[in-house]
């Protein structure tokens, strides 16, 4: 099983039109999935771009319940809206794999986890396993989650990411981003790192300034490093630019541009 | 805790367009609801109408996976379709609750639940049980399901109530329908019975030749008290129109119109 994470700035753009969806993109990603299918099973979970992220910021869900009951009403308003936009997004996907006769099936990621403190504590991926065993590609997402701790908080892609590698030991982890892959410096800057021993991240996050406080001045990089290290324990992981074709495959096959973290 | 299902035929006519939705009556149905909330908690169950049922025919959904290829690859493209087509009905009932300031959360059936041939053999409800905790409004939907006899299957609304009311125990489940209630004989036929004790449950079956092969020209009256009969033993049970304004918020108070089980 090969599992993909469509990164949100690779088929949305989060400076553009509220719930913009680049079709085109998604189509060429299906598409490459579409030639492995069905000698590989696959699940996807894709990012939030410009869905989700308007409700989820204006009502400050992170920050979970107040104990103002009023306050907290529109709170979990905020709350089912920011999901609601999600599942607006997964339909776009859903209908593009379908498009491409992949049977795609849309999975809701806030029915079947909890977090505690936006940290993944309970799950059921029952659903999920018996779907892979039928040939399905379940599509997960970045969601809102409830969470023990302080009643609501979000379940980010990359969470997901990383409990299902630990579950379900996919033989190969790919993350479609916007950048080439894992550059040793910010991206764009600093040259692109193409092998990676999973021995080396911990000297790599210290060189990108990565602290354990979560100032991450490389666009999110220091979080996915972090998460790479712990499911590159479980699988071959993969970072390569889901914008330009047949990264993807090439992923896939093996002999793809990008990083490569064994 | 209050359960409540909306029958298909109450918000959309499934003889109409499409995909239709009455706006109005579901409006009119959540203000009925705000009434009462959050002094009650309560879980709504919506069905299918003109949602879904197009798909799950058009694939013989009911009839599982057959083995051969090509063709289940159809049916299971065809099973997704289902379900996206449920989630915009239910997206139009969480849009009508939040609008009525009313915290309701979408929770995808087929995401918690495992059938065989139909009927509930896996389920995880911690999720719905979390959303009451911090007085949400869970809204689900009969929807489709992964089957661990056939591969596919339909999980109907009614299926989900009765494995609701055994698992939570509500003190009030209420089945909003089109007609006014259970009659004597075919809806709009015979006398309406506004007061049913369980024992009787069984000789009104047999004077409605409801057979256990399932023949049913009553309109699945006889399949919704078979399972009325089941959820009496845990809760009271009412039926009533959901077309009519009023009947829903006199069922919450106790003095409505319509049958009640008891």
């Amino acid at each position: 099983m090969i599992l993909i994470k469509i990164g949100g700035s690779v088929f949305s753009d989060k400076r553009g039109e509220p719930e913009n969806f680049d079709t085109e993109t998604v189509m060429r990603i299906a598409g490459e999935i579409a030639e492995f299918y069905p000698n590989e099973e696959f699940i996807v979970v894709h990012g939030g771009g410009s869905f989700g992220h308007y409700h989820a910021s204006e009502h400050a869900i992170r920050e979970g319940l107040s104990g103002e009951w009023e306050s907290d009403r529109r709170k979990k308003i905020g709350f089912s809206l920011t999901h609601q936009s999600m599942l607006r997004a997964n339909a776009s996907f859903i209908e593009v794999f379908l498009s491409q006769n992949l049977p795609a099936f849309s999975v809701s990621t806030s029915s079947i986890f909890l977090t505690e403190r936006g940290e993944i504590v309970y799950a059921d991926i029952e659903v999920i396993e018996k779907l892979l065993e039928l040939d399905f590609i379940p599509i997960l997402f970045g969601d809102v989650s409830v969470d023990v701790a302080q009643g609501i908080d979000i379940l980010s892609g990359d969470q997901i990411m990383a409990y299902l590698t630990k579950m379900l030991k996919p033989k190969k982890v790919i993350f479609l981003m916007d950048v080439d892959g894992i550059y040793d410096g910010k991206p764009g800057e600093g040259s692109l790192i193409q092998e990676l021993a999973r021995e080396e991240v911990p000297a790599l996050l210290e060189r990108l300034h990565c602290t354990a406080s979560g100032t991450d001045v490389t666009g999110g990089i220091c979080n996915k490093l972090r998460k790479a290290h712990e499911m590159a324990y479980y699988s071959e992981v993969w970072f390569v630019n889901g914008k330009v074709p047949g990264r993807l495959s090439g992923a896939i096959r093996g002999d793809g541009f990008g990083t490569r973290l064994r």
